[in-house]
């Protein structure tokens, strides 16, 4: 399926609502648009949240390799922006995407969340844990 | 409705396996089980994370305040923890739970995330964006 990015509309009011933390980061959940998954969660600063907007594609700040980075550029499993929320207080944001490839997770599984409490911890069901 | 709180097994093990920033926290994603909505993000050190598995209902540690609080204790709007995943980096938790009440947020919206960029951000619209 040919998925086409789609720039999401902003004001620069709705920009001012959205609260940074001390470290200029926001966490931002993925969840996938189809089924509701969650799929990841990452952190923006404002150029991250503003490239997501504008671009239609995910975009977040590496806290390891201190660098932005598009989701799927490199790995082909890209995320197609269809709404962008943000929560009550401001400080945490909700994306909601269309998820081309396997899914989200380096490790090949769907979802990053793919262990739970109480469960074999021995590694990725591929599955979705959070929607069984 | 009358639900009954479940604690959720663990070992130390994975309990472990949490990556705990350097203020002590984890993020916390709360997701409803029934249909999928992203309701709340919360943080959680370690305590306020073994209590919740350890009763079966939601505990954050309140970065405003200070303190531990159980969701829903004041409100009526509990939350009854069905399972607890961890992502791939152990740094971000995903609680599943029945939601109790008119949702999780406090401005009376089902979900913290009732508003989303090119809407109107006039207030809450009591829905669920993320699943419509």
């Amino acid at each position: 399926m040919e998925r086409v990015a789609s720039p999401v509309d902003y004001t620069e009011d709705e920009l001012g609502l959205v609260r940074f933390g001390a470290d200029g980061l926001v966490p931002a959940i993925v969840q996938d648009a189809g089924d509701g998954t969650v799929l990841m969660l990452g952190y923006m600063d404002a150029e991250a949240l503003r490239r997501t907007l504008g671009t239609g594609r995910s975009w977040f700040w590496s806290r390891s390799r201190g660098e932005y980075w598009c989701k799927g550029e490199t790995s082909g499993d890209r995320q197609w922006v269809r709404s962008v929320h943000y929560d009550c207080d401001g400080d945490a944001l909700l994306l909601v995407v269309d998820q081309d490839g396997n899914g989200a997770c380096h490790t090949g599984a769907r979802s990053c969340f793919y262990r739970s409490f109480g469960s074999d911890p021995s590694g990725p069901a591929g599955g979705s844990p959070a929607r069984e």
